[in-house]
């Protein structure tokens, strides 16, 4: 059995990784960090947890000192993460970063959108976790920066069609809505029950920290600059998001040369569906799996194609992909624990 | 006190025209039609209203039989509508029509988007209910159409720059987001709670039917076509709409000048609200009153203006506006039963 | 115009105050407490409030400092209210206490559930305010606490049958389920959206504090001993509230009897309506209005009552309730401000 | 491979049985019936069924011509269950029905609840599937009746303890909660979400169909008539159920006694987690597992133990428990496809 190691591992996306990993044949997840809950096995914590998956729950200093383990998921803050990777890799354990700390190639980007990087030499070993797009490399590597949420949806939401003819992709609107699991699991007055319960509301509408990542992977597909303009907004569901992009198209483009499009690029993909003309992605549909579901649709009226993307934010948008990625490093089955159908309705 | 009618008692505009009309201090309801409830008390529909407040539910056929009242609002189909409201003009009273029958003034753009008009010799009559824009010709109107709900958020989310130097509007996209109770009291399974409850989805993604009234008159504004690709989406909350708008500016526009446009145009408006910068709307806050929240934003970085407005579909997007046009046609207060805080949290 | 002062502007029921009072013809806000956002105006925190409506937000202390005005709602926390009531009695305020400082007469079960009592000589000056047991006290009172939401609902329940015959009234069982607003509006991890949102659950399972509350003014209804089985649970709405009571009865008593002796006991009350035969009570035709829903069932299988209240727990169970006690101190249509329909849907 | 067929695919049990099945590792489902989706593929209906999963839809009458396969589940409504079952059993196609129509033993009972049985010769081969009780006769039925929902909340609350000294286990008070997709998949406007999303109400105060159910159980556990005074209320959630069960006790007895019946009763039950002291079951801790979680409290002040039992109302109330028969019925690992840990948040 492969050794894992979960770090912040009450938070949503250590929770989701315990849940994911449960069901995975061939790993077992030999112990997590924990500030709030050290010192207590991770059944006292989650009582759904049975005795033969459990594991104990540490201080991260104590689990990042000496750590035998084959791989590590570091569902840290950024700036934690960077600081926990460089141990572990010493350590010769692997690691699959959740925090933004290795997304990004250019540490000026980096250092503008998050303040100073904690190790800026590592900065380039990660590669960058989006298995539709980097598989080959990850298979490879050490030290996987997992994708955000945000541009996970938006990366293959363009992807296809980043350079195919007729579409303008060089400044994609992007709408997002996100469910409220993404903002973590502090506790906050505005995602709290009662004041997000039954509303909906944008925020960050000016420089969302997710943007960097999709303008630097579009941009590497585009082999030129892509511009992104992002509005993440807040939907009340624990889990779910969909980004509604809009591209300019010529005049006669075809909503099924579209399509075709995004068929062929995803036809050996495991987790990604595009759906038929006039099948709208609804999160409902998703929760609980790795699917990313595309609706593709052009407007003739305004050459604009639309495009719709939808996944589970805390599996594919973090720990599902997260498993993706350490099933490809360690030459499992790609789909392996991942192949649960959504919790539906 | 003001006699008034409601047409369609039972579905969610009319329970939400009873709620409001029962703060009125100078109307009274006095009967309502229902299909499915006909002879009963509305206080055996809704427990909730008392017996100094009930009125009868009759036929639609037998309402319209000398119907004697000063004021009727129509919450019927289209097409339903355009046969009642001549009925009820004949007999002398006006009307408040919350379907499409008379919103759009061109007979051949009614009928490529609804079919067939059942009065085309009406359709110049009715005024176009948004107070915000259209005050001084519905003081005088006999027959008010009453706006849809997302061409409310649209429109008075433009019409303060539809001419403003350095932001292009002929070209919106417009992203909204709509409550659940906009798809109509049917019971319908998209719209059951287990399908909806935990979901997020776009629908209607080419060609919604609210497109050229939102078109007509933005046009109107501008002096100019304007065209708009939309797309709604549909949020698990009950009532509460959010539309992202996004217009092409030119680099050296700032945000503060766009706001400004917005007070200065809002400054003697009761129901509409510029909120200060950072700060965006919020459905939750907005929930059960007749106000408009905007929020104005500038992405330098893309040379966007992001424009957000909110308000609750069942009151400005629908009742509350209707009952604001009663209000001017009959020379009451403008804002009589319509000044109650939203219901927070 | 009266003056009234808000102690805890920026809670669930401070909130909830400003929204109800900015109906009432007779009453203006002058100010308010509140330790966050001191030195604000109330519409910097809530943008929906109006310039006509607003008002200062200041320290409770400069509040409690030579106060002009002629009543004040103390949202405060149990202790601080015994505190703030003495400061505001010697100024000549009335007040109307939301707490549970004076809800109970006696000092030894208050010391008992809440600790020590801060101002003992002031506890059997206050006046239980729940109107349609009391409103004679409550007419000339000084100080009246103000019910808490559970007893509210399990009070109006039993008192009309609380010494009918048939009907054993001396131990109840009572299974309450409450809305997360009842929790305060402290971000706490256990009403977060994610953890709340789709979950239900018991909590306080022995021994919750309100308790004493029914168990003391039950009996003094009754004359004798009442020993309360309570039970409550979270329900993932922000507001609402229903008691389900379980009474024990004799072989033959039939609902009628006891469905006559319940509209009876309130027949002229205007906030209380007791449902028809196989119609239950539904928060969702309660929330945001005053009005208390009752059913009456009796199952001739098992020999039980089961009577289920239901109440919007911020209106009926906290400030509408007090606001009908401002109302009756002073004199005004017991029914000011506290008419509006519940927002349905 | 097992080849299973799925009666009433599209329903809420038939589309969680789709779910559970598709991580079994060797069960295949091979076709599944449905009226409305006749002559489709699952995965036209469902778009997150991988085509290696996918399925034939067909009719009612067609698949139960010549079924070949080994075993069926009956998601249909009572009656048509009845019909099925002979059809199936007759070729050789064991049966587990997930209606009510095997539940009850005496045919006097169900007819008094249901109406006349279609098949009453049927009756007694049925098994009550509830394998905590039961297993042993699972094993070797050609026929399992799948039990309620309700019903399995309270026989698995009351069965540990049934006949223990010092608890009055003849006369439960019984107040349940569900999940709305316990009203089934039918459009209905009292479940649709704009009525139901922000409610809480009693429902079937008076004479619930699955009252024999649990009385049949109970009593035949006790050895003498036991008698459920049953109250369920609906929850704004999709999933999960609880159930708050009131036993009378003598005065000395203490709640950890209790508590140890209750782990010693499951102490070789996978599925089952009885909660330590002070833990309350939470469905959102349970969602999407076939988990039972229990706590167990005794109120010293009146006498009485409250437990408190939650499941998912469509896995261990219904789906994981039927799959959980057929586990047992072909003798695989009991857990087979069902040790997926719940979807929190």
């Amino acid at each position: 059995m492969l050794q894992a190691l979960i770090f912040g591992t009450t938070g949503y996306t250590g929770i989701e990784l315990i849940r994911i990993l449960s069901a995975h044949p061939e790993v077992s997840v030999v112990a997590g960090s924990s500030r709030t809950w050290a010192n207590k096995k991770a059944s006292e914590v989650f009582s759904y947890i049975s005795a033969e998956k459990d594991f104990p729950l540490v201080e991260l200093e104590r689990l990042l000192d000496k750590p035998e383990a084959d791989v590590a998921f570091l569902a840290l803050p950024h700036g934690d993460s960077a600081i926990a990777a460089r141990r572990l890799l010493e350590s010769g354990v692997k690691v699959i970063d959740l925090s933004a700390d290795f997304r990004l190639k250019d540490l000026g980007t980096y250092e503008s959108w998050y303040g100073l990087h904690k190790d800026p030499d590592l900065l380039n070993s990660g590669v960058y976790g989006l298995a539709e797009i980097h598989r080959d490399e990850i298979r490879t590597a050490e030290l996987v920066a997992n994708p955000g949420c945000y541009p996970t949806t938006v990366i293959l939401g363009i992807a296809p069609v980043v350079n195919i003819d007729g579409v303008d992709t060089s400044f994609p609107i992007v709408d997002s809505k996100s469910g409220i699991s993404g903002a973590g699991r502090g506790a906050k007055l505005n995602t709290s029950f009662s004041e997000a319960g039954e509303g909906f509301r944008p925020y960050g509408v000016i420089g969302h920290r997710h943007i960097p990542e999709m303008e630097q992977e579009l941009s590497l597909l585009a082999g030129r600059k892509i511009t992104v303009r992002f509005t993440p907004h807040l939907i009340p569901v624990s889990r779910g998001m969909v980004s509604t992009i809009y591209l300019r198209t010529v005049p006669d483009l075809d909503a099924e040369t579209l399509r075709d499009a995004f068929e062929k690029f995803y036809e050996n993909e495991q987790f990604v569906r595009v759906l038929p003309k006039g099948i709208f992605p609804d999160t409902a549909r998703i929760r609980g799996s790795n699917q990313v579901h595309i609706s593709v649709e052009i407007d003739q009226r305004t050459h604009y194609a639309v495009i719709m993307t939808a996944i589970d934010n805390l599996v594919k948008g973090a720990s599902g992909a997260a498993v993706q990625n350490m099933n490809i490093m360690f030459d499992f089955e790609e789909s392996a624990a991942l192949m649960g159908l959504p919790l539906f309705p």
